[in-house]
């Protein structure tokens, strides 16, 4: 086993492997710790050609112990289309695009969840519950079946109800929540101990954060153990970003790849910016305990990306600012051009992964970017999972958990 | 150039290569002709560890000559998903499902028309038709606004609307047709020298088949270079039959594989059933020529398994019965249950991945799978792109090319 316990990301205190309970002291978020000189042992360059095209490919650097635990359903290894086209029309050197609706979910939540599912089933947890705008609820949804676990979806009313949908075809108890993301959480947390619940939420386990890692593993391997110099990404609760970083830390370390740290820009949509907010924030000399909470006024449209209070906002604007990367927020109009552009490329992109074009094109015309830039976008689920069809009637609405409570006893 | 030129598969003369036109003299289908001995010069077993996972990998077995020509936008190498628990309900030795779903444009349909396309641009073509039951539609569109071709799609009216949107939404000019998908073809065959249209539907052209191929030859890889016993396949037009059967046959050639060929078995649905008719009917003495054609009474629901006339019926009976297969027939009834049973698996199958479900124990109750027997099923498309959603107001109906002439003069 290469998994060695858990480390604080912010104060860098070392304590033994949990399942639950991310939370350092220190207020840190606490991640999965690695013995990478047994990692280097079996996982080589090499060892890699002869393993499966998926994220469990890097099982050495994934926190599950029990190879017979793993939950898969065919998640990771997806294409990086390069647009060529547009890097003339763009001037950069290069421009890629990860094409993460290819996952068994149809979206990037695959990834996280086949490791926490992993680790709930290595755990022998038998219920499991998350707040979602949808994505990661369907992901849960898919995986937790998978594995046979019990699985608990609350997803904002407003969701597209085609990814609402899909929770209870992948047979989770789904609820609409009648308020936002955090409002959802709010309900998981009153009810977890009376319900058995464990809560998957963002940063809430190790394992979400370990299954993003592989996007950033998968990049470098498919650009030639490399980085790009920008990656370009539809930031939420921050996983991704903090994966991510974490895979650019690991492979650095294990001395597999020579480059800087790749640029991180977080895009977000106008009406609910937390990130473009606090890094604005930081810049005007605001510490950490002075950065924005639940914001009045979300105005922003029900995607992955409205978190208004992302779990570890600090440790994200450390990485983008470690980095050299900026946060950007785009208006819903630039959004649904950039889906027009990239559908007239032959890509069907969510408004997520809209947005990343949508950022980027920001960033060209304001001189961000240069001409010598290779960039990565990430386009994290398939425009149609958002086509309108209404709300399900057939699920329950819900404002807090006393009213989960009177709907399952009525 | 390993594309050596085209054989019928009916009386196997060969003829140069060419890009349309694909019935030979005697009334049988052309298929790609390959120097063998020049493919295994450059393609081998080691040289595939090294190679990009995308159906292109076998390009060497692909009939683009010019590496510039390939139209790409991240298709094939799609999971291979071993459902181990149900093996021991259902006693088999090893039951697989092929997800196909996790293509770009979220079906199996991006294959045939990868390479198509490629054929396309590589011959200069400007615009492209085709009818279709809605995949067919979104992945030839998708695929040639990557290429820079025009495409115009003709779908019968009652087709799933969110495959439908995707067309306009990847740049396809878009008619609905009251009508089956043979009116749907007789529209294109009508129109197309006036408006300069290639016909890329079924069998007209050599690149659908050939990318089809490509689900047989990852299938072997992906399996060790052998293939299952049994393979379960929603069966329309039937170029995903005959390109697997193509791809045993070459791999055979090349001595890569030393297994029997699979028993191939095509499911349709109640209502739409030419393949377990013409079987029935050859096993009862009927020769090629008393085969039914336009059935009357079409009751099955609007699927890409819904093709009343395949366009080479013969050459697939001819394949089943070769390698001692068979066809089924299942109801609606069956699907749905299905689709909730894979639902349950994590899994997300369109209605036609559903059917090889509802075949797969059809089967295990009637005794034809024996406990020794490995089988694989294709699940083609994800159940959502087939969730209800109204006929797109925006898009014109149509019933044949004269009134396709009076909207387009309107």
């Amino acid at each position: 086993m290469t998994r060695m316990g858990l480390y604080c990301s912010r104060c860098s205190m070392q304590i033994p492997f949990r399942y639950q309970d991310m939370k350092c002291v220190c207020g840190g978020t606490l991640l999965v710790h690695y013995d990478l000189e047994s990692v280097a042992k079996t996982m080589t360059k090499e060892a890699l050609w002869h393993r499966s095209s998926s994220m469990w490919r890097y099982k050495e650097l994934l926190p599950v112990s029990d190879p017979d635990c793993v939950v898969s359903l065919g998640e990771g290894w997806t294409p990086l289309l390069r647009m060529s086209n547009w890097e003339q029309k763009l001037q950069l050197s290069e421009l890629w695009i990860k094409r993460e609706e290819q996952n068994p979910t149809g979206s990037f939540k695959s990834r996280g969840f086949s490791v926490a599912v992993s680790l709930l089933k290595e755990s022998k947890v038998t219920k499991a519950a998350v707040p979602s705008n949808g994505n990661a609820a369907s992901a849960l949804a898919a995986y937790a079946s998978r594995a046979g676990i019990a699985s608990f979806v609350f997803i904002p009313l407003d969701c597209p109800s085609l990814i609402v949908e899909e929770c209870p075809l992948y047979g989770a108890s789904t609820c609409l929540v009648d308020g936002f993301i955090h409002d959802a959480a709010a309900i998981i947390e009153a009810g977890k101990k009376d319900q058995g619940w464990v809560n998957v939420g963002t940063l809430k386990e190790p394992g979400r954060v370990e299954g993003k890692k592989t996007m950033g593993i998968e990049l470098a391997e498919q650009l030639g153990w490399t980085f790009p110099d920008v990656i370009i990404y539809p930031t939420g609760g921050g996983s991704g970003i903090i994966g991510m970083w974490k895979a650019y830390l690991e492979l650095k370390a294990l001395g597999w790849i020579q480059c800087d740290m790749p640029k991180f820009v977080c895009v977000q949509e106008e009406g609910c910016q937390p990130i473009v907010e606090g890094l604005r924030s930081r810049r005007n000399g605001a510490d950490r305990n002075a950065l924005p909470s639940v914001q009045a006024g979300i105005t922003s449209s029900p995607t992955g990306m409205r978190v208004p209070n992302p779990p570890d906002l600090d440790l994200i604007l450390s990485i983008v600012e470690q980095s050299g990367g900026t946060a950007i927020a785009v208006s819903k109009q630039q959004i649904a051009e950039a889906g027009q552009t990239l559908g007239a490329q032959g890509i069907s992109s969510s408004p997520e992964g809209s947005a990343t074009w949508a950022g980027l094109l920001t960033l060209c015309d304001s001189g961000w970017l240069s001409p010598s830039d290779s960039v990565v976008l990430f386009n994290t689920s398939h425009a149609m999972k958002y086509a309108a069809s209404g709300v399900p009637d057939s699920l329950p609405i819900i404002k807090n958990y006393e009213e989960y409570l009177r709907l399952r006893n009525a």
